[in-house]
């Protein structure tokens, strides 16, 4: 369909290279297997499962195979890790897929936009899609490892899309704003310093921080899981590089130095 | 989620009224109730069915109500025909999903483009969509009541979608072009949070940030210019509301209580 030359597809498939599609307790391997369809269908290739329903070696069963109609591949490589973090290693943009407006506080993207800065981002490093639970989505503590929601439009009164056909839509966003696509990534849209922190810098970076209040008696052990969350959101916006992470924890250093508190 | 008026609303319920899928010999009951789902999920109402392969009588079976997940209402209200010129009846417009470039003669449109021609005939009467068999597609025959085909773009390696995935692609993008929806994207990329700091704000607290590096011993008087400026970058970029600036401003303040300098 599209014109592309060889040095336009290498680009394209580079930049799918680094785009991650992460699944949280996804209850039924039929839908695993027909996200995996799906985004082999857009060139995407690497899945990643936290904590599957199905179990770490039980996800790639018959139904997950049938929907998966020739993806098999990609359920074969599938990661499958504990915890969130774990799955986002190494990942300097995080979206997560949102059935509803969960708080003011996040900034919200369409499915272009969100696909516009997964491509954008991802020529400078690995970046990721966060699904949520069939039923739940995703936790509040799973929302705040990601910078942006993504939204996809829906009718107000049926509003739960599939996991499979979220993942479709949003697979189809990404592909069509591949470089090599008719419709442009627009740079402006994309962070394009080299050394953003990663996801597990990041995270270092937030145990440190909390660690630090506490020990100066700014925070209360046992209460500070909302102020934990803020200060994420917060973090996640400046999105720091890793000169700016290092004068940070060493404010932190300092500051338990002085308090006398151990860090 | 979009703050359309009650004549938006209307407007765009007329629209979606007016466009209908049409499915010609589908194999599978499951992937009708998928179908379903994604059509009621964008708010699409009018599904037609050609000679569906389980019959006109068996094709709402366990298998479809469990992928239509509450989309019932649209498999009862699904009407069945014998031929696709029956199923398209009245329709003043017609596009015919392809997988592939049949032929050169059709002229192809991509899933944005094919919607936006929907919803704007929509305006003006009765349009429809043909999704083809699960994998045949649709014939010469069929092609020819079509007067666009539409093709969602694909890794050409693996290039067949769900029939199910398809119609969401189509319904998400006819959502997408619904006149009300113009308004919505723009105002969700700005930042509408209500109380975000001013900048006299930013500067007081970049000042109690300084004096307090300065007074914990982490930052020199004579040589925090570049300190400074980078840490206005970062905190810039954050865009801290007035909650989160108190926050900050009270770490700061528990900082430099405790290591015993001067605020």
């Amino acid at each position: 369909m599209r014109p592309t030359g060889n040095a336009d597809q290498a680009r394209d498939d580079a930049i799918l290279a680094r785009i991650r599609f992460v699944l949280v307790e996804t209850s039924l391997s039929g839908n695993i297997g027909a996200v995996a369809r799906a985004m082999k269908n857009m060139g995407l290739a690497r899945l990643a499962l936290v904590r599957p329903r199905p179990g770490a070696s039980g996800f790639a069963d018959a139904e997950a195979l049938a929907r998966a109609s020739g993806a098999d591949d990609l359920l074969q490589a599938a990661t499958v890790h504990d915890t969130l973090p774990e799955a986002l290693a190494g990942c300097r943009l995080v979206l997560g897929s949102s059935a509803r407006l969960r708080s003011l506080e996040w900034p919200v993207l369409d499915p272009a936009a969100g696909a516009a800065r997964l491509v954008a981002e991802a020529t400078h490093g690995d970046v990721a899609l966060v699904l949520g639970r069939e039923r739940t989505g995703l936790s509040n503590d799973e929302l705040a490892l990601c910078h942006f929601l993504v939204q996809i439009p829906t009718n107000p009164d049926f509003s739960s899309l599939n996991i499979a056909a979220a993942a479709q839509v949003f697979a189809y966003e990404v592909r069509c704003h591949l470089p090599g696509a008719a419709a442009l990534a627009d740079p402006r849209l994309a962070d394009s310093r080299p050394d953003l922190a990663t996801a597990e810098e990041m995270d270092g970076f937030h145990d440190h921080l909390m660690r630090t209040l506490i020990g100066i008696g700014y925070a209360d052990a046992e209460q500070c899981a909302t102020l934990s969350r803020r200060l994420r959101r917060l973090f996640h916006r400046a999105r720091p590089d890793r000169t700016e992470l290092n004068i940070l924890r060493g404010v932190l250093a300092k500051m338990a130095l002085r308090s006398g508190g151990a860090d």
